[in-house]
């Protein structure tokens, strides 16, 4: 089944729909591009159904899940040519969750990446606070769409980062669905010969 | 079986050995309480098998990890009283990895648990901070012992937070032990029921 199609139906992540920003799904989980990457190659993954603690998942959803955030791993550093990343999951609103839907960041990492903006530690703050924005963004992006037909630009609320337009996003996405497509049928021929 | 005799065999964490920190073991995952928490109730869940990256796990070890996870992070909400927790792994030296072996920080938060040391950005610093700790606190422990047979005190090296003694550790894996088998019994019962 070609990514197209299984990307077809509406996805929601909480109350949004962010159907053009899916780069892959399974039957239970799926991989969306950020409207604000903290670094290149930032997305998230989630349940397709939309529960806000990690301990509402059954066993299957769970293991979809982290069997997804492996491959997207080994895709994300694959070709954004990072060695490392970062897994998060603030796991309930005490932890910095704003979306209650389970999301787990996934980010790339490379040396030094953060220097510029201050060091390693940075981008705990920075996640910390877009915790706040992946729902605020995904608010803005609806106002900045309204507005924007009426011949306006979306509101920014934070300066230091753009949000992407949804073109730049779908394009993002469209690179990625192939991308992550080379490492399941590796992983798919991995697990057909250790078998 | 007893988690005594389930915890019997020497279990490494990279070099160390962390054997009487391991409150959970399954054949495949175990689960070790912190020299230096950064909040009360921050644990580490590891595979038994050590490789220091995510995508080197095998799919039984994947999902033996992760269900793992959200056993523990069930038990460490109930427990500590937390709504909330912090799931995080570094994978790889350029996301902040020092012990070159896979481990899952599980953290229990609560609303403003973080605010007299700064506010919930501050862990994040903290986690960014003690991922080195992780292997310098096992390494001091080591010196500390080594030390302490000469009458001496551990050396320490971070101010804020003071590494606990064996004992104290020991007290509280034991306690975590009983805890997390009752969550155990809950999610075989709801396996069963449910099947």
């Amino acid at each position: 089944m070609p990514p197209s199609s299984s990307i077809a139906k509406a996805i929601k992540f909480g109350p949004f729909t962010v159907t053009s920003q899916v780069f892959y799904k399974t039957p239970l989980t799926f991989c969306l591009v950020n409207l604000k990457p903290l670094l290149p190659g930032h997305i998230l993954v989630c349940p397709l159904r939309s529960v806000p603690h990690l301990s509402d998942l059954r066993p299957n959803e769970l293991h979809d899940l982290f069997s997804t955030v492996q491959l997207a791993s080994v895709t994300l550093k694959r070709v954004y040519g990072a060695p490392a990343c970062n897994i998060a999951i603030q796991d309930g609103e005490a932890a910095g969750q704003s979306v209650k839907h389970v999301h787990c960041h996934v980010i790339p990492r490379k040396d030094k990446d953060m220097e510029e903006r201050g060091g390693g530690d940075k981008l705990y703050e920075e996640l910390e606070g877009v915790e706040g924005d992946v729902g605020m963004h995904q608010k803005e992006q609806i106002q900045g769409e309204q507005r924007q037909g009426k011949g306006k630009f979306p509101k920014q609320k934070d300066e230091d980062r753009k949000p992407r337009s949804m073109e730049e996003m779908e394009k993002e996405a469209a690179w990625l669905a192939e991308e992550i497509l080379k490492d399941v049928r590796e992983r798919e021929g991995a697990n057909g010969s250790s078998l």
